[in-house]
């Protein structure tokens, strides 16, 4: 584990939200949600609380379905202790012909399992107009 | 220091939460930014990143004129290590009426200044529908 004591919180959250933005580009909802802790929660604006990797699943291909190819995620901050992190991003959400569906920020809790760091908490916000 | 060890991170972060509560409902908006970190950050939804004391004290202000009487949280789950937590909850806010104006979930990143804990990143999303 040598190597993710030696990284920063900042490359850890980069290295799984690269994973994420894979599984985005492949529409592999069931990979997306294997990204999370088991008992994961996605925080979107208009629902309740979505937990567990069968339900984030089935959010994630909604969007995916509506017309949502690819996500893009940067990260502006990371940091945390031990097994935990906090990181706080921006998005991008491409429609299938390329053009920006939704932008904004988000946070995520990320919790480390074993050589992995898992998305734990998942909330974020539109930045677009109401 | 000893009182903030053995607190949980449940406890302390429902410590600040009165504070920010009674401040709200107090109408006091720069009572509300100073619960914040100097640099902290709130990420509400059709906007950008509202940044710092000043900008903080803006937007809650601008909730307070907009009728928003009060803020109720109540904490589903809080962790931390050292000088940081995270705090998943839900929020309502109360029209001066006594009617629910919105009411949602919320993530808040926690930094300890000294003996006290305040806001560093604070993001939320409505549960009602769009």
């Amino acid at each position: 584990m040598s190597h993710v004591r030696a990284g920063s919180y900042r490359d850890l959250v980069s290295g799984a939200n690269r994973r994420f933005m894979d599984a985005f580009k492949r529409q592999h909802a069931a990979d997306l949600a294997a990204l999370y802790t088991t008992d994961g929660q996605l925080l979107p604006a208009h629902s309740d609380v979505v937990s567990g990797r069968p339900a984030i699943e089935k959010f994630w291909q909604a969007v995916m379905t509506a017309g949502i190819a690819e996500v893009l995620l940067e990260t502006s901050e990371a940091d945390g202790a031990s097994d935990q992190a906090w990181e706080v991003g921006s998005y991008t959400l491409k429609s299938q012909d390329g053009t920006t569906a939704d932008r904004g920020k988000y946070v995520v809790i990320w919790q480390r399992a074993g050589d992995t760091w898992q998305l734990h908490r998942d909330i974020w916000t539109t930045s677009l107009p109401a």
